[in-house]
């Protein structure tokens, strides 16, 4: 019971300060606004942030969890025999109910600078990811080989350190500094791989921000985008079978 | 005794290091002015700065006080029984004294170059947050969630490493490092939630500067927005009591 | 055997997350294309992307191969006695197939946005480098001095911890955050030492990716500037030999 | 003798790379040139070429002399009896001759962008520091306090880790990552308290970089300021002893 509450409270925290950088750089008159419209330092304060994001989230859920906070993970750990199939629906409901909620955290933050931003994009983007070029089979690939990359790389990741001692082997935990790896991980990736979807990486980060958008009154917003919605959500997943199946061949 | 000193101290390097950051940003003249008037980069760069301003004050006080820095975090320990309740007046003396200290010495490391600056609003700036658009009950809705999950969050934080042996449970000390994981949760915070209000988050980081504000000789400067002040001790104190009562929830 | 993949890989994940973000800040239309022209944000996050790139290179790799991705740091590692001689071919091979194999995926990636910038150069330089002024003496001895700084400062890392315990020394394993060092190494010379070539500082990362610009049917490319690429092959492997007799001089 | 090596390599490191991020963003033509003279942008990246600087001079210098790359370090140490007096020359001559050193090898690296870079003051910035708001007693007294506030920090730092076993308590090097924290000191120092003069901190860093600017034939080089040059050597000694006193009288 508790590791699910546990999914449920990081991934919400990881939602909520996600989208919350997006939505910090993005909309006007907030502290970090772009006003000169330069992508690139847009594009590395929104990485940081969601680096951070990751950070947080992995920090409250892992020691109940493991921290996956998103399906992706979930899927490649049961895939590998870490977690058990059967809880695996109970994961990631809880994913996607934490997704949902961080995201009406975000809007219920940044809701006076909504009414200051005229793009319909800009607000879509506060809650999901959209495609720099629109391209389906390409945008697609783009998520599979994001998430690919993200997931092969994490399935490599040790957060204990480790001592031998008279032939036995000792786990040491690192306490907090353990967040840090996949913190890291997913800067490199949103900065490298995320010129062309965003990326999602992760089918409740997209999926559930988007049902959210689609049903808050926010001011002046657009298209929740639909059409495009099922790209984030089975481009990861994909994306993460391959890469847990290329690590379990190599194993082996 | 030598935890009072170490509250002081700590808020005061914390103070210091982090409004100090905000002068070299907005004040004219300096190495780090924001001359293009680009918010995101300037942002950015006092989201590090501040970060990093928690990290130092940490690292002197931790040993000694448990470097709270912090009425919010005094008050959340407090509620926790991690500290006794007897001693939390004397915690947040020490922090608000520590806060002043450090605010009148940005005033002097800053000074020829609050000359060269004409805005009164960016002269307060360097004391005291503000809110990027008025709005009291947003601004005050603002705090409270920004402090809720800054010490929510803070609540699972694990300074230390640990390691089982012969069925005991040893505890590890990082040195240094430790401090690592509240900077960088100041950094996510700011970066992400910050875009609103500021945000203050802690009391003493506020009020403290904002009294020595009203006081010091500063040139050219003006109103010391009083109007606005008791949101950011006010908002901060509720998070922080929100976030400690749902972590005690939750545990049970 | 188990090396030599763990060389490819590590390898090829180092330039596609590496080149990655060279493609995902020079290219048009991206989520962080440089459009304001701001080269010094752009290198900051160039030098980012490509410090993150090798920490998860290198998390990969480590545990089976000590993660060299570097044909100059195998050549080190062999002159001072870490790895036998007869190894260092089938490493070399190794990187230089993962190196290529990498810019594949970058190109594959970015395909979209390769279509939408004109700059033959640009195309170019998300491949192999380029020096900022041609002056193939000067440009030789900058890749020469950079390598050299990196390689004579890796030389000197210690991934793992110690304690010492009843006159034994244990080795303490960090996990992943060992991976961190190299990293923020990587970070650091580009920053600083990066402003005139690039800089390669590894030919398998150069020569691989030069290879696949010739051969892949690039949308407008133009020369793969061959008379420019042994620099970056032969100024890396100068320093590399220089830095460590050096170091193995001052070790006696 | 080897921790005399190790304080002029560290040094040597140390200058090399903080100056060669300062000649990177501030020369005409280089990869990371400030084009559009953003001074937020150039600070921020010259701050964390410098923290990285001090990472791999420290790294490299640590377990043979401690690392102290700086004359101030030196005499704080001595005061509180962690290296004996009669030490003291031989550390602050290598530290001179590295930072010499170290600054040469700046020019070599960057000997065409010289030629490209107009501005004599920039030329001089590559080697030594200089205000932003020109003003003795003021600048001074800003050498004093960020020294101060640097040397009373890193008097608080502890580089290793700490496991109590059995009532002894057992020191646990940290490896690499143990240079970290003076690295994060640094970055905070120079971004919240370097708008004013810089800054220096270190009396080598300034002075010996500036004895290259006067006797190397750099292209339309200008006046070396010697005018300005006591500042940044007094300063940083004020500033380092009282800061030292002011951790002595503490703690007793």
């Amino acid at each position: 019971m508790k590791q699910i509450y546990a999914e449920f409270l990081g991934t919400t925290i990881l939602v909520f300060l996600g989208n919350s950088v997006v939505a910090n750089v993005l909309l006007s008159k907030t502290k970090c606004s772009n006003k000169n419209n330069d992508t690139s330092i847009g594009w590395l304060t929104i990485s940081f942030g969601w680096a951070l994001a990751v950070f947080m989230g992995v920090l409250v859920a892992y020691p109940y969890s493991g921290a996956h906070l998103n399906p992706c993970v979930t899927i490649s750990y049961a895939m590998i025999g870490k977690i058990p199939w059967n809880i695996v629906p109970f994961y990631i409901t809880s994913q996607f109910l934490g997704s949902m909620l961080g995201s009406i955290m975000v809007w219920l933050l940044y809701k006076d600078y909504f009414h200051e931003t005229d793009s319909k994009q800009i607000k879509l983007s506060i809650f999901s990811t959209s495609p720099s070029i629109k391209n389906k089979l390409h945008n697609f690939f783009s998520e599979v080989l994001s998430t690919f990359t993200f997931i092969f790389i994490s399935l490599y990741v040790t957060i204990e350190g480790v001592i031998h001692f008279q032939e036995i082997e000792y786990t040491i935990g690192l306490g907090t500094l353990g967040a840090l790896p996949s913190s890291l991980i997913i800067l490199g990736v949103i900065l490298s791989l995320g010129g062309s979807t965003g990326p999602a990486i992760n089918p409740a980060r997209d999926l559930g921000p988007r049902i959210i958008h689609s049903i808050l009154p926010i001011h002046g917003k657009g298209s929740s985008d639909w059409d495009y919605s099922w790209i984030p959500v089975l481009g990861p997943l994909t994306g993460s079978i391959l890469a847990t199946s290329l690590y379990i061949f190599l194993l082996n």
